[in-house]
């Protein structure tokens, strides 16, 4: 029995998208890998929903997150930093640690960030040149209404740079790029992507390149600049992670093949399934359930239960990994990763050990 | 036919190494992850003979670059970077993107660096706070004679930084990091260790460590203190390119089974081999022959001859995939890379190919 990978990430790949890591090498600046990092760029630009220009990255998603700090913002420069967890927090720590001028709005742990006080901060203050957003907050397992807070960021101020930590969400999730004018979005191969970690992705607005043009901050490795212009000659400016671009090359072609429209039912689907099941466990989610995610669900380790021993119990005896807690959720809730490849019956084994195991660290579920 | 990808980097992989490129994702947090982390770290230290801290980033070679020149130096610092080429030229363009006010130590392409006249350098100016040097340069096929160069400067800065990039040579060339005393040093694993890019590996010492502590250079992503508290618990700060990890610690199996006299016996000869072979062809190499690399050949396209048409021919009629020149030297040589898994055979086949190829572009080769 193969095992229940239920993290956000890296996620489980399908079977000719593994296959695919098994290629050899080939020249990465040769014919072949330009064809193959053009028709990633094309295929990423219609998932994307954009017109702007997609780079890819060899990197973690925090690598991206840095990139869009770097390329688009100096030394000095005001930013808005909106939070609803980890990695909000941490846009903000590469903010600052680029000397970028930093304020944040916090929105509670569980809960959503709202578009309405995002405008009143803009309106408070008329200096900044950026806002930060994070779309799904990976360690809360809540998904922000992305599109609200775009319209209302432009209902104040409609040339201000929108940068987006979608590393959770982008090709799992409703987001295009266009239609709510972000400058820049980036996200990561082994999520929703289905494929093995090692490639970021990031889009680029007019309106960015305008920006970077006058950026001071120092980068080298995740020089945009560097990025646009090899990837023109079908080449990255250093030597990337090629067996990811193969994986992508094929992971791009079944994502293409089902269609936004039907990535966004399944995860929503599943995302739901994921929910109703924890509930009738008699667990807590920790998401007000208006704004869960449905690629990542937190759960509430209930009270008297050791959530690392919960977590430990089901990856040794039941076959099932978990997620525990990021930062100040450490010990306090477990996550349930439910984006890319995954099915009814994955939700629904994990749901089945959960029922399990729960008892043996002291808590009687509801019975099913 | 297979493809004889005769680049320097990304080079052949063995079959076991594809194949563990193909595992299934894990845990990048858990038990099983920690596990390979801990032994990839303990076979690096290894190879790279060293006590010193190993650290595993997920990027390509250049921004293991980046991250040495981040780490250790803050702007206004001096340094002297020796170069005898683009990778050379890389490192200094890097420092001066972080505000590192450097010097370059120029030597004419395809010979090495003089290490009396590094000590000269050295001598002249108290200032430096640390030297930054390429021991194998990819791109003219010249090693440097990188003990010769260490001793010259600790002969008269015992406790200058001495940070190395030795992405196409550690792994593959004699470089025992602690019997030099080296500082930082880096490669990448698509080099001579026979993995695909993704990741690059890190050596720190106690001197560097030092440095680190006090510098103010802005980094986060590349933050190699972040690195070394993460693996202290067997993970990587950020999601790492988990298949590269499953690779590596399969490569790192036969590598360290062969051992490094016999890793270094064997390039040693192949690279005798092929310079043998070209100039028996009636070639011209661009490296002085004494400095010449065992793990990359620089070869001058002949008077005439159109350096692409010929890599092209090699290519598309001969299965043969050699690299051009970089910068300066495009169009002006060609190069064989023999690092890694490479036969004998492969070398042959090379040759061969050449052979036959090279009347077809304008030149006629002595009779074999």
């Amino acid at each position: 029995m193969s095992v229940n990978l239920r993290i956000p990430g890296p996620t489980p790949c399908p079977d000719d998208v593994l296959q695919a890591m098994s290629r050899q090498m080939i020249n990465h600046r040769g014919p072949e890998f330009a064809e193959i990092v053009g028709r990633i760029t094309d295929g990423l630009k219609t998932l994307f929903e954009t017109k702007n220009d997609v780079l890819t990255l060899t990197s973690a998603g925090t690598g991206a997150m840095e990139s869009a700090v770097v390329n688009t913002l100096s030394p000095g420069d005001r930013a808005l930093v909106v939070s609803i967890g980890v990695f909000g927090n941490r846009f903000a720590d590469i903010c600052r640690t680029y000397g970028v001028n930093v304020d944040t709005l916090d929105f509670e742990q569980g809960t959503a960030a709202d578009p309405e006080r995002v405008a009143e901060a803009l309106k408070a203050d008329a200096t900044y040149k950026a806002v930060l957003v994070t779309h799904n907050e990976t360690s809360t397992g809540v998904t922000n209404d992305l599109g609200a807070i775009a319209k209302a960021i432009r209902g104040v101020r409609p040339q201000i740079l929108v940068l987006v930590d979608a590393i959770s969400s982008l090709g799992s999730l409703p987001l295009p790029v266009d239609a709510w004018d972000l400058d820049v979005v980036l996200t990561g191969s082994q999520k929703g992507w289905m494929v093995p970690p090692g490639m970021a992705m990031v889009s680029v607005s007019k309106r960015a390149w305008e920006a970077i043009a006058a950026t001071k901050s120092p980068r080298y490795y995740f020089d945009y600049t560097k990025a646009k212009s090899f990837l023109e000659k079908g080449q990255t400016p250093w030597t990337p992670a090629v067996s990811v671009y193969f994986a992508m090359d094929v992971a791009l072609r079944t994502l293409l093949a089902e269609g936004l429209p039907r990535i966004h039912a399944r995860h929503a689907r599943i995302g739901q399934m994921t929910r109703d099941g924890v509930k009738a466990l008699g667990l807590k989610l920790l998401a007000d359930e208006r704004v869960a995610s449905n690629t990542v669900t937190a759960v509430r380790v209930p009270d008297g239960v050791d959530g690392a021993a919960l977590n430990k119990l089901m990856r040794t005896e039941y076959n099932t990994v978990l997620a525990g807690g990021q930062g100040p959720l450490a010990g306090k809730i477990f996550r349930i990763g439910h984006l890319g490849l995954v099915t009814e019956a994955d939700i629904r084994a994990c749901l089945d050990a959960l029922r399990l195991a729960l008892p043996r660290v002291g808590f009687a579920p509801v019975a099913a």
